[in-house]
């Protein structure tokens, strides 16, 4: 059974997503109407903490399978770390 | 007629948020379809990286018709600082 | 006089970036220590906030001067427009 | 022996933390000389990407040892994982 970190919230995941692909559509709306910039910028720094939320509990999911080792199969700790850090890297860097 | 900073790009910036959008869908059915945790955050990291441009875009336009005076009617140039301020406050501090 | 837009807080700015250089050399004395990495990264964090903090009221300050006109000498508005987004872009996209 | 994670490179991180902490007795200089705002922008800039830089190897690290397991006696993973998820949510979020 392909069982994966976020499992256990994957139906409150998939309602945040949703609710992030609404803020996305509202914010092309917005800008289809025309509306003052800093409005729709707004909209924007919402979707995004938003993501910013739904990654870090990911990530939280992730991080802790892999350090209590009821994993996903990917036994390798050394790429299970370099994985981690990469995703961490594009978090913080972008 | 009520033309703001991003108007001569608007077909563009439309498309861009329109494959945000496609992003963050195919977001959702990665984790619906069980997907390894780590390619999911690379797809939330792509999205958000799109938003950061999309943002940092229509902050360009305001700024500069803000500075060039050929603005949207919101005269006050102490409100108008307030607002660009807000936004950077938004976008740097998520 | 050359003044620049933080003057009116001058001390105020010299003191915090006091603060921070202390803070950076405190990191460097836990580095020294062979102190735990998860609380030296909390007071990386702590610098990283102090910087966020005082870059965001210099750019406050000289976007109030920028766009209320009594600014410090660099006229242009379409430069003035490029150097502020070129600072945000700077703040964000590190 | 308490070896920490970043004791291989060591030295070189002191010597980063040194120019860090140089870089912003270099920025207080600036303000104390009314520097242009953009330039000093740019100086804080510069610290906080290698402050960023300095901040990722530490959790590197620390996350390739609690992986591997040849740690430093905090055993416990789901602590270990929660420290980790902090320290990011620090970086992430500030």
């Amino acid at each position: 059974m392909p069982e994966r970190g976020y499992t256990a919230t994957k139906d409150q995941l998939l309602r945040r997503l949703n609710r992030v692909e609404g803020q996305v559509r509202g914010v092309a709306r917005m800008v289809d109407e025309d509306r003052y910039c800093i409005d729709v910028l707004t909209q924007i720094s919402a979707a995004q903490a938003a993501l910013d939320k739904i990654a870090l509990g990911l990530l939280d999911d992730h991080v802790h399978h892999c350090l209590t080792g009821d994993g996903d199969g990917r036994a390798d700790p050394k790429q299970q770390a370099d994985e981690v850090m990469g995703a961490v890297g594009r978090l913080v860097g972008r």
